[in-house]
């Protein structure tokens, strides 16, 4: 049934995953009085249990599952229900070999999760088959508040049979001739042109950029379409009050440390499209996982965040965030709570920790819980005691918000792709760019939206950032066009505007379309070497520029080069369109930033404050502006009070204008403006 | 028949492994008589002859090995005869392609050596035949003194379908039932649990840390029944007088030089399991290689010597050492006698260099012998000619010694494996770890025994140290803290006792079981990032420990951490256990070590002397003390004879105490109690 | 039929690579005007096309080759047909999938060019249908001058079924018994010996350096064979005024920019030997591709240059070279004229940039044409306009030069294979060696040809320069022995004359056959540690050498191997030989070289200049000698006119002398003496 929202959201979900068949032992009644006491409320279950649920085809084992209910209901938690799909049972994979993946690199064994072929009908079948009958037994009891399908979806380069004959059906709706294929992609080179479409290769061997990004872009559908499917059966059993929601994640950046599960969410995430999956979901959920100790900064919350509240403009729930794990995340005190009042300044209405306990063997046994392997209290689960008991003291109302951004960053998917296959440079990737980007507003507490490129609608903005759009339609080169023509603020980099949908490079002079907007064109492009701006190294990449109509903020300092403008500002039309050439320092990038949101009308940060004082706000439930203030550093901050009257929601303190408000080591306070 | 070993051990072994065989024309005359001119009086033939003793199925060609055996025999040379089969016949591979091993990471193809699958029953008759036919043929022959079964065996990852059939036996025979499985290896997560055995999957997929290391655990069991079984069908035809042997070998790190053949022995053996082995031996026998020049130290001589030594606790066979090799391995003058010596001061009976002559061609043209390529004397011949004849004119009796040392290093396989899979960093191995302990003992000259955690008694000692023992069974666990309230001194390093035998961790309070024997808890570790001890930076990895009843040697210096302690020592009954939760820098551990050292009773050296005046010390069979003295380094040292009276068996010349004794760059003294 | 060499040429071939069959629309006539007003009077069509030739099987399409000849012709263009076997059509790897070329590493999928089996019948059959058919359709047409078989061949390392059955042949043919093949090889180590030829096993788990290197030399025969046969085809449709051609390549080595594609032209090629390709051209044709910025220096110019004119010792063709491409090879004003006359100054006749046009999607994207995408004049194509015309005006006779040098450098793609298995340093490839030798001549002004080993004829040289040949042959040894006793000077690196032609390493005194001519020997070679030669650190390797009648020239600094020479110098007979026994610093070497080639007549440069200002000269078709300068370096440099009287032909400026000719940055001149 479709989900219908609730007038109010009574509280702020704040829990965990759950997995009480993982334990040594059964404690589910430790574990949910401990839970309760910490000021818990909901669980996440059975997102990995097929084996259990299942245990050979066709005969189902609910007896645990009901357990976990009786016990949650007895306990007032509410229950978030997995589809258990994102990992398989050893059955299934001896019952058709090729539900394993066959990715372009070749066929997986069983035993890792995400590793299956979600187009193998065996597959789909025995899924089909499991939902049903989980979401049937489930759907009826009070305390299940939700769905979540699957697990952090992505399309893990499904290149199988079955998937490649799916993509020939879908390349031959979208150009309908071999011979308009063969244009579009421009296929005659190295003799990959096909007379028929039989004679369309496997993608496995295709070296061919934009060929293999349509691929890449179709493997994205497949996930989505997955998503979806699942998404459409359990609408099939679930009640108008339950939602369906989903874990999207992020790019994971490895930091180098162990031979497996280091890393953290980095950016734009290529193996799904977030927007395209949007849709089917009610609620959208994210997992972020973020570096912690030194390395804790609150960009990965914030950008996170941002990403996924684009999506529907609505609050959103955090399905997984880390408590502890490996070496590399043993928070110092009091950030476990820093990092859960971000995800409220971001605009999160729910937070659930990954996962309740720490797992005993496996794979992740390093990826820890809240409770350690001894299965004690510990700092960490009595900090977080410290945040619940807060949240359900102070309540939703006050505490979730919602934003009305007025700059946006513009993201997209394939141009991911492509910058894979054409790099700036083997140490820049397109996440590198858009962290650039993302990064410097953040700390300068210029609070924006990120919106995908297929769903970008400029009407709410007055000023759009555009990092590496290196594929843009011409409906999207328009668009923007006539955003800065209206009176938008435009800012592109480097590499933007450079190819169509396809990866064809557009045969005019770059950026195609957009020259006289943007009052430069270029020719040229160059690997930095020696050259500086204001003295300080060019890093990465430039464009060499040639100034038409636009001003010259920077230009370059080379023997050869000081002819070219770096970075350019021009007025087009009633608006205003910046160009940066190249990769600057950040701090360089900032001094752009910040004349060009001037420029846009975006005030200054009240608090005149920038990272590590970060400032987030939004507007709650009861109409107030509430203002988080966060401190990412182990020395205490202060800040002068900018509002009239304003009340720090976990402290209850109180502030007037001009009145200095002191934040300690990784403090934080949520001022709701009175 | 069974070996009956000699009452008296007549005469150091002393020679090379001779492939008379791949030399460019017959030589056998000129090398066995400058062999003996060398003081040598062993070779070590066949055992990489396959091809040549059955060049075609069932055909044998014993020729050029009567040929050997009867020129051995005129010059009065013994021979080790090998089975020859570590690099099988072409035709072998040919007839039946499942002989070729097949790993998780797929089929191997014929070419190199040890590339067979050892579960493969073609290969197994193939070997039987060869090997009967072999030990037949020569058993009689006055010169053949033992045997050496197959060549550093491991288990070379085989995951053959007959591997894994006896995989699941193993298990099935283990775990009785698949829930029991489950349960051990907490295998429902990630839907890895199975309902019947028929479902078992493929280990190549396998990404379960305890499965895994299980499925490893039982390939090392499977190349130790290679060898049983080999040694079984020799003695079917060897004389009691004849022993069996096999030249064990070390973890192997390249040092990053060449495409090929660089590295030198490491440590703990990952492929088989020497205790295993070793039961089915006669003579324990060895393989040490290790760095020359400036890096030349003595560690891989000394520790190699002790983990071989302790496996019988009996002078063992140097099976291979090198000579000169590649560019890395050419020795200073000095140098080659020094390293001789020092396998005497381990308690070595034989040396066998590797190999006699150079190779022409093949894979190890650079793995060079005694001689070069050129087949004439070298400085290397040399040199080692005035070893060969010192060892003759002074005799075993005298060189040869026997250890009972009173510190002992725990270590264990399957926590080596463990460490694969869970690192405590990337570039701090479990051998790492080992070294780290060992050589600081070493180089403090404190000598000790290297004990298998399968077959450890504590009753020997008084100091045991127990080096990241990630998996310890309970009564593993039990024996050390009976050791400890017994009286003796334990020093545990950080991750020990987390694990069960399965990889499951403890449930529990860490250190498990032994909370109260250290005195100590913990329930956090932590990257030590800015940590420092004393001033002096943590490194890789450290446990934040909270001591109960211990005293803290040392604590961590840190914003946050200052509050756990580092290192502690703690009285428990009647003994003391020392735990060290991080890695510190060696000196700190050294300090460490000489504390518990001194409190086991442990007299400091003699010498009051440290690396690189090294000083190992044991008894003859004479009965009288001998103190080997070796000077790693290029500049000549001094020590003071601390003894009433002494001789160097080597220069004759005799010591009272007080005297000087001075050893040259590279010089070495066997001083003989008197 | 055969090439009848014109009498005189004509012009200089200036054009580029010609894809029309890529561009976004036709713009065939406006691309051909522009080329002609650029000076342009040639293109190259046709060799990736077969796709668009062969749509389907049999079906071929002319019509756009018809389009390109025709508009041609109207223009003046010359036209050279390539065949179009490089990249195959989709079709031809359905049909047959063992087209595929598998490799010892496994078997390839479609979608790269150059990755089909040139030994698969399949494979053949259609090449052989497809060049005929285009070389019958266009031999008539008076715009076609020549033709390109293939491009850029090499084995690709093949090792298919046919090919290694092929190997087996070849090795029956060459050895006739397997007891000479295990003879020659050594094979019975690791019991790789055979008793039948059946059981020669599969190349693709070969481990043994001398048989690898083996098939790796038979794999380059597989390749020239498969061009000769292109070229037989083609002659039995070509005039006699149509001249067959290849663009031979180097070895390619990356500078660690990009995924893909990021490169130059680095050394000797080990996938193909151009001398035994060389055979079947008519006229010697080569790729070059180089570093440019500030990482321009001419040496890739230089060296590519002198190993294609010595196959002929006749002028040659730049088939490609770079007009810009990537962000790296964006080149400074002026470097697009110098690298054009540097093309001329080492006796080039034609010179053909890659490409046009940029491609607008695909694999190459950013290997850019002279045009940049936006297809508009640029920096780049306005200075190309300059040389062409400059070449037009002044015209072949007087710019392109033969040349007579009196030193030569042998090369050897058998030991290069050979330092692949048996690397002198994991940093010093056998490539690193010959670029130390040849740079340090290029660097001092003295020209060299280049000669493989297997072509070598001392009788033109009065110096002959040998780095690392490892594998000689007897023949070669006496070759080069007589070459120094009859008056010439030999020069040698480290690790020549070590192995036979099978790399079975001679066994006896090193270097074999040599000792008396170099006047020593050596027994050891070391890494050289901490060796110094007059305070400069050796690097990478060190032979330990003992001077017999030689003089040392350099000696070792080290407390063990000060006893042993680095450089040695030998009179012997007429003539005299140096030894240097390791890797010496750039300018060490450039002393060593400075002596001998004085000691071999050989004049200092008549400008007594050195890099970065280069002189390179020759004999043009007037018979006047042609002095190029060349200046690689951003400073004008300036040098004194040594000559009578002398006229730069491009800016037509006279000197006579003791006059100071000026060079700008990046400048050049053609001095014809008068």
């Amino acid at each position: 049934m479709k989900y219908r929202q609730q007038e109010k959201q009574e509280e702020i979900l704040f829990g965990a995953a759950y997995y009480p068949e993982y334990m040594p032992c059964d404690r589910m009644e430790e574990d949910l009085e401990q839970m309760r006491a910490m000021g818990m409320n909901v669980i996440r279950v059975a997102e990995s249990t097929w084996s259990s649920l299942e245990p050979t085809e066709g005969v189902f084992d609910f007896s645990w599952i009901d357990h976990i209910l009786e016990a949650a209901e007895r306990h007032h938690m509410k229950v978030i229900v997995g589809t258990p799909t994102y990992a398989i049972p050893a059955w299934l994979a001896k019952k058709d070999p090729d539900v394993m993946i066959r990715t372009r690199k070749g066929q997986a064994s069983y035993g890792h999760r995400q590793i299956f072929d979600i187009t193998n009908p065996t597959f789909l079948a025995a899924c089909e088959s499991v939902i049903r009958a989980l979401i049937e037994h489930v759907a009826g009891h009070p305390a299940v508040i939700g769905y979540q399908v699957d697990n952090e979806t992505k399309h893990f380069d499904v290149a199988s049979a079955t998937a490649q004959m799916r993509f020939v059906e879908y390349l031959k709706e979208k150009f309908g001739t071999t011979e308009a294929l063969n244009d579009a992609f421009y296929l005659r080179y190295w003799s990959n042109s096909i007379a028929r479409w039989e004679d369309f290769p496997d993608m496995a061997g295709c070296c061919h950029a934009g060929l293999s990004c349509e691929f890449e872009r179709f493997q994205r559908k497949l996930a989505a379409d997955f998503l979806a499917w699942q998404a459409e059966l359990i609408r099939e059993y679930s009640r108008e009050d339950q939602f369906i929601t989903h874990n999207l994640d992020f790019e994971w950046k490895k930091f180098g440390a162990d031979i497996a599960q280091d890393g953290y969410s980095y950016g734009v995430q290529p193996g799904i499209n977030h927007a395209e999956v949007d849709e089917c979901l009610d609620i959208s959920g994210t997992d972020i996982y973020h570096p912690t100790q030194d390395d804790a900064t609150g960009a990965e919350v914030a950008f996170g965040g941002d990403i996924i509240r684009s999506l529907k403009q609505e609050p959103y729930l955090i399905l997984e965030t880390e408590a502890q794990a490996f070496k590399y995340w043993t928070p110092y005190p009091g950030q476990m709570r820093l990092d859960a009042i971000s995800h409220l300044a971001s605009g999160a209405c729910g937070i659930l920790y990954w996962n309740w306990h720490s797992i005993h063997n496996g794979f992740e046994t390093y990826w820890k819980g809240i409770l350690s392997h001894d299965l004690l209290p510990n700092p960490v689960s009595r900090e977080l005691g410290t945040v619940g008991t807060d949240l359900k003291r102070i309540g939703a109302d006050h505490l979730v918000i919602r934003k009305k951004n007025r700059a946006a960053i513009v993201v997209d998917n394939h141009s991911l792709s492509a910058m894979n296959w054409h790099p700036t440079d083997r140490d820049l990737s397109y996440n590198d760019v858009f962290r650039w980007m993302y990064d410097s507003l953040y700390e300068m507490n210029i609070e924006c939206d990120v919106i995908d490129v297929t769903r970008l609608e400029t009407d709410p903005y007055d000023l759009i950032l555009v990092p590496e759009l290196y594929s843009a339609t011409e409906e999207t080169i328009d668009k923007l066009r006539r955003f800065a023509a209206e009176g938008g603020v435009l800012l592109a980099t480097f590499r933007s505007f450079f190819s169509d949908e396809y990866l064809s490079v557009y045969p005019d002079l770059a950026p195609h379309g957009l020259t006289e907007c943007f009052g430069i064109s270029y020719q040229q492009f160059t690997e930095p070497g020696r050259t500086t701006i204001d003295g300080r190294p060019v890093k990465y990449f430039m464009e060499l520029l040639t100034p038409g109509t636009a001003d010259v903020l920077h230009a370059y300092e080379h023997p050869y080069w000081s002819a070219y403008a770096a970075v350019t500002r021009n007025v087009y039309q009633k608006g205003t369109a910046y160009y940066v050439g190249c990769y600057l320092e950040k701090d360089q990038l900032k001094g752009v930033l910040r004349q060009a949101a001037a420029e846009a009308g975006i005030p200054a940060d009240a608090f005149a404050a920038s990272w590590p004082l970060v400032h987030r706000s939004g507007v709650n439930t009861a109409g107030l502006t509430v203002h988080y203030l966060m401190n990412y550093s182990e020395r205490p901050v202060f800040a002068t009070c900018p509002f009239e009257h304003c009340r720090d929601l976990f402290s209850g303190q109180e502030y007037t204008a001009g009145e200095e408000i002191r934040l300690a080591d990784w403090g934080a306070a949520a001022l709701e403006e009175m």
